[in-house]
């Protein structure tokens, strides 16, 4: 390629050259196409959404950190439209190559982010989770990533999708590069001391794909011996399809109020998926969103019960790893749900996750490991990551 | 203008003369997206339509049968996505300049070929019409034109959308050129002799706006001196509404059917609306669409009842003339479904019917008065357009 950068970013080329000294100085992050960038347009991933919109004067938070650390800024990368999508394809900006599974898609909605890390592009990239935008192109491309407490990042000048569940979160392709860019943005150091208590979460485990769950088993192990002790635990007593359920009456409705203004004066272009996607978002019924609620309670307090200090919880990212570009939606519509169902309890309850990568199948794609952790625990996974890329 | 055409359509420029010597070889004529045209990309209204299909090897009967006669085809002319709209505002080709109605839309499904007719671009221009895509722009454009009797024209190289209701149709501005144009495409004189009764829609006209049933008052006149004896009944004794809901019952999912293998395999871009229209004919019970289909069975029986051989019925073609270009989806969905209650019975009776122009708002706004008659009636109402146009 005579332009590397080309099959990661929608549009119009930005460099942001990081303040000198900082912590971050010699690397370089893109941020996805949802943050704003002082001076450029905030492209969405949909070539409506800038329609009418002014041009962002102020850098959104996250990239004012990353900057301010001395992190230069090489470009904005492609997002599924609006956030609305774990798969990566963008009808209007394309779909960013995986070079870990040439071929597949590299994961979304951050998925230029992901790929463009895993790419070699650049050092680092910011992305958002709602429902697993983080986590899903983490796994599919082999990358460190993380979505944090919900909450504990400022969101100031990132594109919302559905604010209760909404995050800001950041790749890499190497553990200490992991943590530098975390304890950045985290605002704390990434302490020495680790976790003493692992909790291997059979439900998730048996619900991903068996050689999934057998390529995952060596790291688990090492987590292990890393921790100290494991026992097994259910994670969803009630059901991850119930707590995807439960997510999936959640999310899409708050999706279609953050953006139903924008439907009814500008009726912009979507792929179809997304459009249905915010459709049904809008006929969800009250009914269906009170009990979806009280089972958010019910997660909530589930996790809060397994995650006490000191202890963390493993599971599969994604249940497979990175699908085959240009599926059908009749043939990609239960595989997203599968993989709704381990990424549901990060929407739901808000507990901060990490991605470990490192794992193949047996045809050398990736997939990931997960660890979750208490609230405000964030530094604390992002030790554990660091510990195992040392270990 | 430079380029006058530019307005009205949405892609690659088409001259194709017509054959020297026939019946229409002083005319041209411009052909709705929808057709096929040898050698020329069917654009469908979505930059995703064309997406992996064979350009025509062929020409779509009618666009033939109007070149064999004598006409030229000078271009092909936006539409509405696949046809699904009413209004004439499309986010990928434009909305087509309505040169009647200066800021207002053109109607639509068949907007360019309406308003490249109305700004005399060329003399007659090929429409489709399955919910009121001729008749709803004939009525916002001041045309001339013709729902024909359902399944009488030949739909080959014709973009299907609900096939039980599809219809190919034509406009024009003057009545002469609509009778020839008419002739050729029914393939029959149009007839001297007139109907003998008309009926007046009380219903269809108490439906529409006040001031455009005052203003079709002096139409409706001149039409009952014309046809000698008239009288008032309920067009529709169910409801207006009633037959409204069984034709958006059975429409959208037929239309959803039609395309549902493109949106599976495609994932193609709509605007929201469209997508959404898409998504709801997808959702439609089974149940709904069987009481919609003996609702249809009803309104088919009572028109044969009313539109006996020498009847001929009237309704306002819309409830009211050409709405603003770039209102919000809130208040043109009800105002769609207005004008959905007006043309419910072309679609789901199958019923011949003909716009005609001449009465304007106290505005100047265009809105035609409609005329109906049995099935395969077709010459006849065309021979009352030309009479009308005469008195």
């Amino acid at each position: 390629m005579t332009d590397d950068i080309g099959a990661f970013v929608p549009g119009p080329r930005v460099r942001i050259e990081g303040r000198p000294g900082g912590p971050l100085g010699s690397l370089t992050f893109a941020a996805k196409d949802l943050f704003d960038v002082a001076g450029v347009v905030t492209g969405g991933g949909n070539h409506d959404w800038p329609t009418g919109r002014p041009v962002p004067t102020r850098h959104a938070w996250a990239v004012q950190t990353l900057l301010d650390a001395g992190a230069t800024l090489i470009g904005k990368t492609i997002t599924d439209e609006v956030s609305l999508g774990i798969l990566g394809e963008n009808a209007f900006d394309g779909t960013p190559v995986n070079v870990r599974a040439p071929g597949r898609v590299p994961g979304g909605s951050s998925s230029g982010s992901a790929a463009a890390v895993a790419a070699g592009i650049c050092d680092t990239a910011l992305g958002t989770d709602t429902g697993g935008s983080v986590r899903v192109p983490s796994s599919f491309c082999g990358l460190h990533g993380i979505r944090p407490t919900h909450g504990r990042i400022d969101v100031t000048g990132m594109l919302p999708q559905a604010p209760t569940s909404d995050t800001t979160g950041w790749f890499a392709r190497d553990a200490e590069t992991f943590a530098r860019v975390s304890s950045v943005m985290l605002g704390e150091a990434i302490p020495a001391e680790l976790p003493t208590k692992l909790i291997v979460a059979v439900d998730a485990f048996g619900f991903a794909d068996a050689d999934v769950a057998a390529a995952l088993q060596p790291m688990v192990k090492r987590l292990a011996a890393l921790v100290g002790t494991s026992r097994e635990e259910i994670m969803a007593p009630q059901g991850l399809s119930v707590w995807a359920r439960a997510q999936r009456s959640l999310q899409p409705h708050e999706a279609y109020n953050t953006f139903r203004e924008w439907l009814d004066k500008g009726n912009p272009r979507f792929a179809f998926s997304v459009a249905r996607g915010l459709v049904m978002g809008s006929m969800i019924p009250e009914s269906e969103r009170a009990w979806a609620n009280l089972m958010r309670q019910e997660a909530r307090g589930r996790l809060a019960y397994l995650l006490t200090p000191g202890t963390i919880l493993c599971l599969p990212t994604t249940p497979f790893p990175a699908l085959l570009r240009g599926l059908p939606l009749s043939v990609l519509d239960p595989l997203r749900d599968r993989i709704t169902c381990l990424c549901a309890h990060g929407g739901l309850a808000g507990f901060p996750q990490v991605n470990l990568p490192g794992a193949t199948t047996v045809d050398g794609l990736p997939v990931g490991l997960s660890i979750l952790g208490a609230r405000g625990s964030d530094a604390t996974l992002v030790a554990v990551a660091r510990a195992l890329g040392k270990s």
